[in-house]
């Protein structure tokens, strides 16, 4: 006998990039951050007192939320620690949204937002990106004539890299009658002109931030992100919602170390950025073609001129111990999403790369 | 403007045990083990690669579940990994009830169950436990007559520390149309003479056994628990709905080291089971009543004859900085849960308690 409720029983669940068993492995197909943590995490861990695990962990998460405050100038009371973005992501959906009302998203987006609609037996709105990935003008309108509760929007986009402005986030926070969640989890990659938009949340109580410390942080492993927004959508996810001790005690105290390291992280993502704009090149200089990203992935078009598909690529890099990231889902199925790597990683790509797209059938 | 749903809105959430600031005092209020964890502990977090944080963790903790696996004799497919036991009670609920559908349990029992509910907006049905805290008989022809989808039975009891027979469960398994979790966060402190019900599974596809670090392994700090049944009940959690990465890679690694240290648990748990039996002692020779406990704390009845309620007694002890657990709610209101803590502790108890329960008004 099956006891799974109907929604989960018709769902696939949220598929991951691949997880290559070998260390020598390149491993461009999840977005990791190619260098180490902070030198305080190693340093944390360390010297942590272990025999403290006996006594639960502060539920609340005080001392890393008050570091994340002090970070955005903002309030604790702003703030809610979660595990990882994706924590924050399905408690926006189970605190916000009621099973049957829909939620709304650009087409393409992160793959997990339609995942946890499912769960939630939550209706799907989508609207398309414009051909240069740009989110269209008539997005907050669209997802109000639908009836949408929440959008997610994640920006930088991902799988495209595509930045939208702050002020055409502040257009669409305006006009839109639901929650708006931007999730900022590629933010740390971007050029200086841009900026986040967290300044803009004393002016909209619709508005919340994510942050994940996976990706600029280097800590995907750790599993720590958080949420920015006017306390009232903080307020019931911290003490309705969330799971009592959502956060271990090492991980807050290594979170909040690595926060405190705001220089390593700009010089890792400062380092990043031109290997960004370098493998670009590179992939340009073979003929394909790739969108202009602010994240720490680029999408690589292989147009119809070369003899293998991107799906044969994504296969032939497999086989050479390289991965990167195939979707094969409408608008996508020309294309690669390619996490920046090291610089001599990048390289390597490039020189794989040439031979299979030029070689005879 | 309120985004909360109404469900949310209306809802109190869970109230943890209050975390003393200071270290010097006696926190006997959220039933944690009062010995360190393993020495592997402290090991495995020394010798953590903290620059691999960079990389995401395993999403299905293959190692840990193969660890937990064999510790139990059943296939790592049995075994789904979670953030403490609360993480699978969420996923439970969240997996196998539709909204609206209702969610069974005794009265009174852990208090999270009802959270869990309310914010999947399932009504609960309630079976009142015995006067000596035993489930009753008709509890699963209730059960089934109310409709439930998904009962739970917390054994040992909490807050009462009575157990229930593997006999009694299976009865119960039996008869149930829906699913029987079974939460074993106590079982490391059970008498040789009872049994946990694990090895019920292979004959029941509705029952569903969890199990906690937090207590016998001194964990509550780390947030590791896991849940063991049929195939069936464990693959849509695994698969859908848990957050893809739901533990980091320490917590992975010091939980598989915690697990391999039978030896240590054990020892710690004949201390606690020893300091129980001499606490229980203490305290009934002070004239208190003591419920029969196979847990790592006491619910502790303050008859009339003493001229200080229940509360006074728990406000009293603040002041002296021991913390217990008072419970403001129909047939708890002369009780507190105190939990074993380590011998002079549970000394120190008995001596401030005599003196306020015969002093003069």
């Amino acid at each position: 006998m099956s006891y799974e409720r109907n929604n989960i029983r018709k769902m696939l669940g949220y598929s991951s990039g691949e997880q290559p068993g070998s260390a020598d492995s390149i491993k461009l197909n999840t977005n990791e951050n190619p260098y180490p943590p902070s030198p305080n995490v190693l340093k944390a861990g360390t010297k942590f007192q272990y025999n403290n695990l006996r006594l639960y962990p502060d539920g609340n998460a005080d001392g890393l939320r008050r570091a994340i405050s002090q970070l955005h100038s903002v309030s604790p009371t702003n703030v809610l620690a979660t595990r990882g973005g994706d924590e924050l992501l399905r408690l926006l959906v189970t605190t916000f949204v009621d099973p049957g009302k829909k939620i709304g998203m650009t087409y393409p987006t992160y793959s997990l937002y339609p995942v946890l609609a499912e769960i939630q037996d939550c209706p799907i709105e989508s609207v398309e990106l414009n051909s240069d990935w740009k989110v269209p003008d008539h997005f907050a309108s669209d997802m109000n004539d639908k009836g949408v509760k929440l959008c997610f929007l994640v920006n930088p986009h991902s799988p495209t890299g595509t930045f939208t402005t702050k002020a055409k986030i502040e257009e669409i926070a305006n006009e839109l009658d639901s929650i708006l969640v931007i999730d900022e989890a590629y933010i740390d990659f971007i050029d200086d002109q841009f900026q986040s938009c967290i300044d803009l949340i004393p002016r909209h109580d619709n508005l919340i931030v994510l942050r994940t410390l996976s990706k600029g942080y280097s800590l995907a492993g750790l599993r720590v992100g958080y949420g920015i927004a006017q306390e009232e959508l903080i307020h019931p996810m911290l003490t309705k919602t969330k799971d009592s001790y959502n956060l271990d005690q090492i991980s807050q105290v290594i979170a909040t170390c690595a926060l405190e390291d705001q220089e390593h992280k700009r010089k890792c993502s400062t380092l990043i950025k031109a290997s960004r704009n370098k493998l670009q090149e590179g992939l340009e200089k073979l003929g394909l073609a790739v969108a202009p990203s602010q994240a720490n992935f680029l999408l690589v078009t292989i147009p119809d001129q070369f003899q293998l598909t991107a799906y044969d690529l994504y296969k032939e890099l497999k086989t050479k111990n390289i991965f990167v990231r195939y979707f094969n889902m409408p608008r996508l199925e020309d294309k690669l999403r390619i996490s920046v790597g090291l610089p001599e990683q990048n390289k390597k790509l490039i020189k794989i790369i040439e031979p299979l797209l030029y070689r005879p059938k």
